[in-house]
């Protein structure tokens, strides 16, 4: 049984900061040393929207953040999001001011395409249940273009909703507790190949795979 | 006939800063305002460079910088490179750092790997005329992996040094004397697929298709 993500399908992208900061309390000047790793966050986010000419708007960004005290988590919608630029430090900023907005469990707008509210993983799976669960992880099953040539039939295995989530951990991984849930999620487990990458960089791939080709994999 | 990349030669990257600056004189806080896009440059040795745990051995970035009155040229080898972060910030202080070193038409050492002179591109193609010179391009031959079902043959062609050097223009592309050149020394021209990507993704694209398989292009 291969499943076959189609390339028109709104993506996901959620990316879990286990130490990021849920206060707006860390300097533009050093991300890394003063977020608890937003940094990787940020490159995560160019990584899913910018091209050459503009913004993918059929990309959706979740940045589950959970170095504080309450859970938070920030979402960027393509449709939407305004003042993106592709260097770190903008989008810095951006987050900088969606950690500022009073968060509730609703969804809250900051600026244009970027919203924050509490809670944090178990949540977001509970909103992104009818989408196709894709948990990268480097010992999961190889992700592969399909041939052209290989004449294979491949099974289109939509979600009910269409929509795609692929979930990246950040520098430490994913925790038990989080792999449990991806797992009663019907999570698929999926490796992008033999060397261990950063999430931006796993993001970059999987918008080209899905722009080029549809994806498949056992 | 097709041109197959062996994974295993060594990975020149060349990006090219059209209003880059050759000075140390920008600043951390405003990188993309100050520097003439030289953020464009740092993003692009990351992703030439950083793994998961750690910095790929095998490849060697060239910035060829022309925002100033006499051209310079910044190499980074991946062989003896120390004090890489992920963070595009970091980045920015060592090419700052390469840029206050009195530069000759001979490298000179900045930091651990790092290496600066005087030049521009001519020059930087007269070096690498050993290497087999791949021109990313928008319109160019689309670059896909080897399919294993295929069954087809290929050629490897490999260049007299077995190095390979792949060619990025920045934001404002390349200029038609440096196409010119390209296509003296023999350059393929070469598409990573429909969408116009950013460079430091392309980098990533061509790294992680050298990784994982052997890549054919007519």
């Amino acid at each position: 049984m291969y499943l076959l993500l189609a390339s028109t399908a709104m993506r996901n992208f959620i990316v879990v900061g286990h130490k990021a900061t849920t206060t707006p309390n860390f300097s533009l000047e050093d991300i890394p040393g003063t977020s608890g790793r937003l940094d990787i966050l940020c490159r995560a986010v160019t990584s899913a929207f910018v091209l050459s000419h503009g913004i993918r708007k059929d990309v959706c960004v979740y940045l589950v953040l959970l170095g504080g005290e309450t859970a938070k988590t920030i979402q960027l919608r393509g449709e939407t999001l305004r003042h993106l630029n592709p260097d770190e430090r903008t989008t810095a900023a951006l987050l900088k001011k969606a950690l500022a907005v009073p968060a509730t469990p609703q969804w809250a707008m900051s600026t244009s395409g970027i919203f924050v509210r509490t809670g944090g993983f178990p949540e977001l799976l509970s909103d992104l249940k009818d989408a196709r669960l894709i948990y990268l992880r480097e010992d999961g099953t190889d992700i592969r273009p399909i041939s052209k040539e290989s004449g294979k039939e491949c099974m289109a295995c939509a979600s009910p909703s269409g929509e795609m989530a692929f979930i990246l951990g950040d520098h430490t991984g994913m925790m038990p507790e989080e792999e449990a849930l991806l797992e009663q999620a019907g999570a698929r487990v999926v490796s992008l190949g033999p060397v261990s990458l950063h999430a931006d960089h796993c993001i970059v791939l999987i918008n080209w795979l899905l722009d080029t080709d549809p994806v498949m994999f056992e």
